[in-house]
């Protein structure tokens, strides 16, 4: 007689095709780009990688699961930093990859809309949308292998939110399977529909906790005529985020993109990449501004020059270095994009995505800092993020010299303490943009207000009673 | 021995003092403005009408009526459209209103937001945001009188939704006391926040049936330079659609209304208001199109007469006239904003608030005419609305000469019939703006997906499991 396992095995292959379920007992399967995580934390172990091609299967799927009683953990691209779309150590978890749904269903010029399934690249949606002449703006460094699902799943946030918002803003509607394995299919190209209650934002953002998302309606936006892109330096912080009101002001919805860098962050870029020239070294911090125009190349850049004059005479910057073809824009984003992996290059290093409002960023990193010096002499701070949007990526490197390794383990926790304590202090979140999967939800159980916590568990409960959509991940 | 009412009154004096509990025992209070609904469709009977000053005493209001088993319904302006802020006949229910809770807490002006209190006027707020040199752009009719809390509990729309938004869209966090008379402090003035489900978004438009909403923190955006206003003519809604598009491509972000009118609508306003004159009359419909600039008024009116030019060369308009002034804009505003005034003068009708994707609003609108003309020969159609949102108020209008009264008692059912599947079958919303209130109850539970049903009703039964928040409203 079969193991309970077999059977569900079974049904399994009856519903997805026995070549889509992969699993040990099949010598010649490696499943470890489905059980390790993007960071490389942990590696865990399925009992299956069941990749199901359309709705109805994923539908047929997770009935088998409730069926048997075993837990499902959905994954798109599995380029989390958070651990939330790997299998847990046990052996019993359904991994259900997402990515051989993978249909652009279609696109509505006149609404402005594309209806697409969740295993959908992001990088491949951006390109179908220019194709059609039209911008899908979310971007983000995973974005040629990130999905459309888990960018949805997590309410991806990237390098335009402080435009076009985070992916929960670029999101009509939604279809969904939820956790009973029924379809509701959501997915409205409306822009206004108050018939009862946001089931859209509900699931956005829930790390498939509560459903499995298979397919979004989605915004698109004409392609702007130009773009244009610069430099600025800076000596204080606080004149960064008086830059930004500036830019605001002036460019208003034109604004694209507002990053900022302080000087470790492109020093650790100067030592690791040589070969990428900086136009403004030494600055005690970097802006870098983008500016989307619907109307011409001139008309962009004149306005864009003349925001930076304005910020020059006022002492905001201190020098500016406007980009003068698409080439020399693509450069300094990378400097940017390269943050990252110069901070890898460089050794191990305690990661932050952390938010505070904007009018606050410069007390928070004020005394975050100085506290972090006290605690551990020497460390060396990665301040960089989307200022636009007062999300930080407030990564913490060892002191010059000292082991990364023993830092990690010596100094995680204590470090962690400190730069959340200071979060808090300042009304900002430990999330910003990444979401809590495994590796945050302890935090988010001591830091989230126990009200929140209460009437999360209750709609989790509500929608989940058994606890078989992704356990173990936000909650 | 008192009677339990009695207890519960006592509770409720206590907590917010005597004065702010108004009953129909003492004979000077007349309860009419807070039981009959806007639209005066039905009149209710209130146990009292308790108006607390600050979000504790809500919370001791709510926590004494669940412990007597008390129902409650929350009221701003009560100038809802779908009956949704008013007591039942009963005599039971507590009429909780938040007008009291009037305090702008504070505005943030490098984080562009302001926390105000759920009772605060949506006009005073966009006047205490100008004031403070910002835009809070949400803008509908009855912003005189109607409340924050009550355009968030509805998600309301308006007539600047094409460019930032719904009530939804303008909200960073809430403050918000729950069933169990706790209160969930989410207030946050944050712009990226994934620390779990989105609690915002499930009470943003929740009719007041999961929580009761106390304060926000709202976005502020710049104020513009400049803002243009024009009047087109076109022969064809299909004309109205490509010229949205256009507009789109040409502005971008600067659109910022973009209404639609037919012309039985002008011509109501033209029989009721002939003091307002119509600068393009007798077409065949009729575009409000606004722009809003961050630069100057000079490159706001060459981009807007560049746009209206490009169109009449595509044949698209037939003609335009461009506001010279702050006044004219007004007026061409009256013009829009004197429709539902000017039917009203016609006498009773039957309104639908509806969204379809904007692609399919000429389809929609061609055949939904042709149905009703079949239905109620000589019927008259009052088309207007948001095209840029994909809303209409598609208002229908006895017959010539036929008695509205008798109209309405014989044709209310059936013309609603006739509009609503159309709606469905051209993948709109029977509710884009208004919401359900106790009106579109059952319409919804005809009309909405099982699944969705479903997932709605787990949500209310574990937030409210003994449905005391503003029973008979939405579900």
């Amino acid at each position: 007689m079969k193991k309970p396992p077999d059977l569900l095995l079974d049904t399994l292959r009856a519903a997805v095709g026995a070549a889509h379920v992969l699993t040990h007992e099949d010598p010649s399967a490696d499943l470890a780009a489905w059980e390790q995580d993007w960071r490389k934390r942990t590696r865990g172990r399925a009992l299956a990688v069941v990749r199901p091609a359309s709705t109805a299967e994923v539908a047929a799927v997770v009935k088998a699961c409730a069926a048997a009683g075993t837990a499902i953990v959905p994954q798109g691209g599995n380029t989390g930093l958070v651990v939330g779309s790997t299998p847990d150590a046990s052996g019993t978890q359904v991994l259900l990859s997402l990515t051989r749904l993978n249909a652009v269903r279609g696109i509505d010029a006149a609404n402005l809309t594309m209806t697409v399934e969740a295993g959908c690249i992001l990088q491949t949606l951006q390109e179908v949308a220019e194709k059609a002449g039209f911008l899908f703006p979310l971007s983000l460094a995973a974005e040629g292998s990130c999905t459309i699902g888990g960018n949805l799943g997590t309410n991806a946030g990237g390098t335009q939110v402080v435009r076009y918002g985070n992916a929960r803003e670029l999101c009509l509607g939604l279809e969904v399977v939820t956790p009973q394995g029924e379809v509701w299919s959501g997915l409205t190209g409306l822009r206004k529909d108050n018939t009862g209650y946001d089931l859209r934002d509900l699931f956005i953002g829930s790390e498939g906790t509560l459903g499995l998302i298979t397919a979004a309606t989605l915004k698109l936006y004409p392609l702007p005529a130009a773009v244009t892109t610069a430099l600025a330096s800076l000596d204080w912080l606080d004149s960064a985020v008086e830059f930004l009101s500036l830019a605001q002001a002036r460019l208003g919805a034109s604004l694209t993109g507002f990053e900022v860098m302080n000087r470790f962050s492109l020093d650790l870029v100067r030592r690791h990449f040589p070969q990428l020239a900086q136009p403004l070294p030494g600055a005690g911090w970097t802006v870098l501004l983008e500016q989307s125009d619907n109307e011409s190349e001139a008309q962009a850049t004149q306005r864009f020059e003349s925001l930076l004059e304005a910020a020059l005479e006022r002492g905001l910057i201190t020098d500016a270095a406007v980009a003068a073809s698409l080439e020399q824009a693509r450069t300094l984003w990378h400097l940017r994009e390269a943050i990252p992996l110069a901070q890898s290059l460089e050794g191990l290093n305690i990661k932050h995505d952390i938010s505070v409002p904007i009018s606050r960023i410069p007390a928070f990193v004020r005394a975050t800092d100085e506290a972090l010096e006290r605690a551990v002499p020497g460390v060396r701070l990665v301040d960089f993020g989307h200022l636009g949007d007062g999300n930080l990526h407030y990564n913490v490197q060892a002191p010059a010299g000292v082991d990364a390794q023993r830092f990690l383990a010596e100094h995680e926790e204590r470090v962690n303490g400190i730069v959340y304590d200071a979060v808090m202090a300042h009304g900002g979140s430990i999330s910003a943009e990444h979401g809590i999967g495994a590796l945050k939800r302890e935090e988010l159980a001591r830091r989230k207000s126990p009200v929140a916590l209460k009437l999360m568990r209750a709609i989790k409960q509500a929608l989940d009673p058994h606890g078989r959509m992704n356990p173990g991940r936000v909650l």
